[in-house]
């Protein structure tokens, strides 16, 4: 069973703009530079100031002069010539143009299209989540807003030696752009309604990941990614759609409690819609966040799923459960980090971590799929990708754990995954 | 051009035994144990000592005793009764048999076969390259010696936290084993001498691989290996053979001396043989030890090769190419460690190593192909494949040199490979 499908390698390589020139492409909102870092004090400024209250939005206009007005004198044209419509007029607008129309229109309502919901919700959840971060840390975050050329773009939240986070990342993404027949080929194999004649489609994706790596030995990294996919025919209708995502935990020092509430947060999302949800989607997690070449899981794992679609549930059923574990996210981690980040720990707990970390870089390098993917395509958006490695690890050639000690007692649960709840 | 063909992979995956647990199947030579790192101080104590001036080997006897001497009763009892021989009489020794016959024998002259004469120049550099870099560093390596129940084994020997170097590892292994069809017919692309309708093959490999990482940010990492592989039919002839290897260096901070005097040493050790390998294999070298996903060569190169056999010149003059960039190595490094490895630096130049150490980790997690393939493999001994890493590493986002900085001059070099001499 591929746990990782065309979808999330998708989600990952597209994060990113078309080119890889950072200073040039991008919308780096900084506010003065320190002279290695080229970060700010995050303490003195907000940089979410702008963020939470954007300018109003010049695209409605742009798009009505340069796609709606132009398509619409072509039919008109066409209509009045008995000209044979150019190929442009012929294939309509694209789904980000209409998109971006709808929004400008309607604003975003629930009888919206999925992708702009998605879009809307994980925005509002990125907000939500960066600034219950930010009053657990006591700094701000960095924001790295950045488009690509073909449609959609993203916003990278970073905080980077902060008081309680050695590294956090809090991103989103919305991506529109047009899949080649190789990957439809591909993903017909979970995706039946896609139409294996085509040369190409038009697709969206949209996800929000974060990766949480705590500087105490004691407090857990955490990783959480939820993703919507779609594809459009060629007169824009829906012609595909799929949900993955998951969250999982990665603790250096293991206090079952943690691993129980996290468990347990999770567990309460899923039993609201499917009982059976947990138990396959835990199963899937420790299979799929495994250092396979240690016999090894990442961590103590929670949900991993991929490629739900209307074979499962319908798409508001689905839709209401990735936004039941996304919201689950906070109670499930601000508890176990607000407990663990002010504890006291001794210099080798904190070489500990470091070897830990070097095994989430093993995974995150070696056996995720999903880097490996973004990285291999040109033009891939490397920072954002590598965003989830920690800031600093470890590699110690031959170490082994003290018989009986708390390092040695985490190395036997990553040996065999427990059933936390 | 694939540069790294299954020669190299095949070495790395086997350079391990068939189980993975170091604990009961390895032979670690420890003098004592610090709480967490299982190290002795090595200043106190020589671990080489009993590798220096091993036991008599009770392999001849037993050889004698479990092979032979059955074989030739096997043989006889076939003559006398008319039997049809078994097949385990058929098959005739090993060639891991013959050699050990052999060389209790014969020892090892310039008769004597490849993978012997292989073999024993590789322990030998081993042992003087060792020597050498202890007197560098004023500690002492930790030795590890296992051996894999299918034939052969290996030597690893580690220095951690030493005073000049952070890690530092020279490893030789010397493997016998079959390779089975699937693998056989991948090597046939470039080995036409192999018989692509027999099931399995008996192979041969011996390699000696180092990597050195310095303390100090102003002296830098350096790579090694080189290979030697063969293939025997089932009479125990050699049906292929092929030399692969290199050496390459990665500053952390330029100083074009030393990577003018580094190539120029690796490049008489190549004019010596044949004036269009230097330039061919620097090529090369450039090409493979790339971190594609960031548009950079690992470091500023040097040399790197695979394949080489029949077809490119006869065996003793590729041996006797090898033996020369093998022991062109101690020339080409110990001057610039000895310059280097003393120099003042600041927190600040520390941290750039950290950071550069990142892509050294990025390189070889994400794209050689030797270290992936060892690591798919079952029952690798993961900490000799992952002993290249090094002991710290950093991933800070969107770092950004200062414009005009040594550091930005070092990215300029490896975004555009120079050529040196």
């Amino acid at each position: 069973m591929p746990p990782l499908r065309p979808s999330l390698r998708l989600i990952r390589a597209l994060e990113l703009p078309h080119s890889y020139a950072p200073r040039r492409t991008f919308n780096t909102r900084q506010f003065g530079t320190t002279p290695r870092c080229k970060f700010d004090d995050p303490r003195k400024l907000d940089p979410l100031k702008e963020w939470r209250n954007p300018k109003p939005s010049k695209w409605g206009h742009r798009i009505r002069l340069w796609v709606v007005t132009p398509l619409t004198m072509a039919i008109i044209y066409s209509i009045i010539t008995g000209d044979k419509p150019t190929e442009t007029s012929l294939e309509g607008p694209t789904i980000a143009e209409k998109d971006a129309l709808l929004k400008r229109e309607n604003g975003v309502t629930t009888d919206s299209p999925m992708r702009i919901r998605m879009e809307s919700f994980i925005k509002a959840q990125q907000k939500e989540i960066v600034s219950a971060l930010e009053e657990v840390d006591g700094s701000k975050f960095t924001v790295d807003s950045w488009q690509r050329p073909e449609g959609g773009g993203g916003i990278t939240c970073v905080l980077q030696d902060g008081n309680v986070f050695e590294k956090a990342g809090v991103n989103i993404s919305v991506v529109y752009g047009r899949l080649p027949r190789a990957a439809i080929q591909k993903m017909r194999v979970n995706h039946k309604a896609l139409d294996p004649s085509v040369e190409s489609l038009e697709f969206f994706a949209a996800g929000l990941s974060l990766v949480l790596h705590p500087k105490n030995p004691m407090a857990p990294t955490v990783h959480l990614n939820y993703r919507y996919f779609e594809t459009a025919d060629e007169f824009g209708n829906t012609s595909a759609w799929w949900y993955g995502g998951g969250c999982d935990l990665t603790p250096c020092y293991l206090f079952d409690e943690d691993a129980i509430h996290f468990h347990n947060s999770i567990k309460s999302a899923c039993d609201k819609h499917d009982k059976g949800y947990y138990p396959r989607f835990k199963k899937w997690c420790d299979e799929y966040f495994s250092n396979k070449h240690r016999g090894e899981t990442r961590g103590v794992g929670g949900i991993f799923f991929d490629d739900l679609d209307e074979t499962e549930k319908d798409q508001e059923q689905l839709f209401s459960f990735v936004q039941d574990c996304l919201t689950a996210f906070l109670p499930s981690y601000l508890p176990i980090i607000n407990r663990r980040k002010d504890m006291p720990f001794t210099d080798e707990q904190k070489q500990w971590q470091q070897l830990r970390r070097g095994r989430y870089v093993e995974f995150n390098l070696v056996h995720d799929r999903g880097t490996a993917f973004g990285l291999n395509t040109p033009g891939a958006r490397v920072e954002s990708i590598l965003m989830s490695l920690p800031l600093t690890a470890r590699w110690q050639y031959m170490h082994v754990p003290e018989n009986g000690s708390r390092e040695e007692r985490l190395l036997e649960v990553l040996k065999k995954p427990k059933e936390w709840v």
